[in-house]
């Protein structure tokens, strides 16, 4: 199959600097971070506003991407299942998800509260979150 | 920044053949699709089942990648806005975010029911939903 190209928009700034720093999870921890995004796509920011919920996607860069099986949140006590069944960031496209309250919007910088990915993360997509659709 | 490369774990199998086709939104819509995920990843795919609710993320090959303003639902009443605040397919990096609910799984074959791609459409992740993590 073919091959495609993703190019960052933006890149994560976190207190997070290691990836065994950084929570299991974002949402329940509630870490903070800004997303710093690129002012060549700025105007794809248009609409985004404090008190907004949105999914940022995040690629893992420093996943390892030929893992197919993993212990669920690292867990040696529990089987092995399909990275696709689980949430791990080692998997063969290492996209992150995570869902975000943004705290302030200030030109392109995005602060916001539940975000798991360590600083310089690349940030490859912003979505609203609309609970017809995503619950 | 550095770009990445996305390799593709598979493809929708749809009824829907043209993005004009495809609804605004696949959930409330109900459209059933199969997930035709390549034999090289199957042993990602060990713990989902018939009754789960996944993500699909998927590759909008045929959008564009230089919009950044659209305007919502294509309705053209709406005044535009960025496309990080739609979920417009057209966008830097077009991944679409679907979820969906699995009525059947038989060997890489994922039956599913709420996904809006057209077929042919790579599939290039798929994660289990969490709703503490989700919501």
């Amino acid at each position: 199959m073919d091959d495609y190209w993703l190019r960052p928009i933006g890149r994560v700034r976190s207190h997070l600097k290691q990836r065994h720093e950084a929570p299991r999870q974002g949402r329940p921890a509630g870490v903070e971070a800004e997303l710093i995004i690129d002012k060549a796509v700025k105007k794809g920011l248009e609409g985004i506003d404090t008190g907004d919920k949105l999914f940022a996607l995040c690629w893992y860069h420093m996943a390892d991407r030929q893992t197919l099986r993993v212990h669920p949140r690292a867990d040696q006590s529990i089987a092995k299942r399909g990275v696709f069944a689980t949430r791990s960031p080692d998997r063969p496209n290492p996209i992150g998800l995570c869902l975000v309250d943004v705290i302030s919007v200030k030109g392109t910088v995005l602060k916001v509260r539940g975000l798991d990915a360590v600083d310089g993360t690349p940030i490859i997509d912003l979505k609203p979150y609309i609970k017809a659709l995503d619950t």
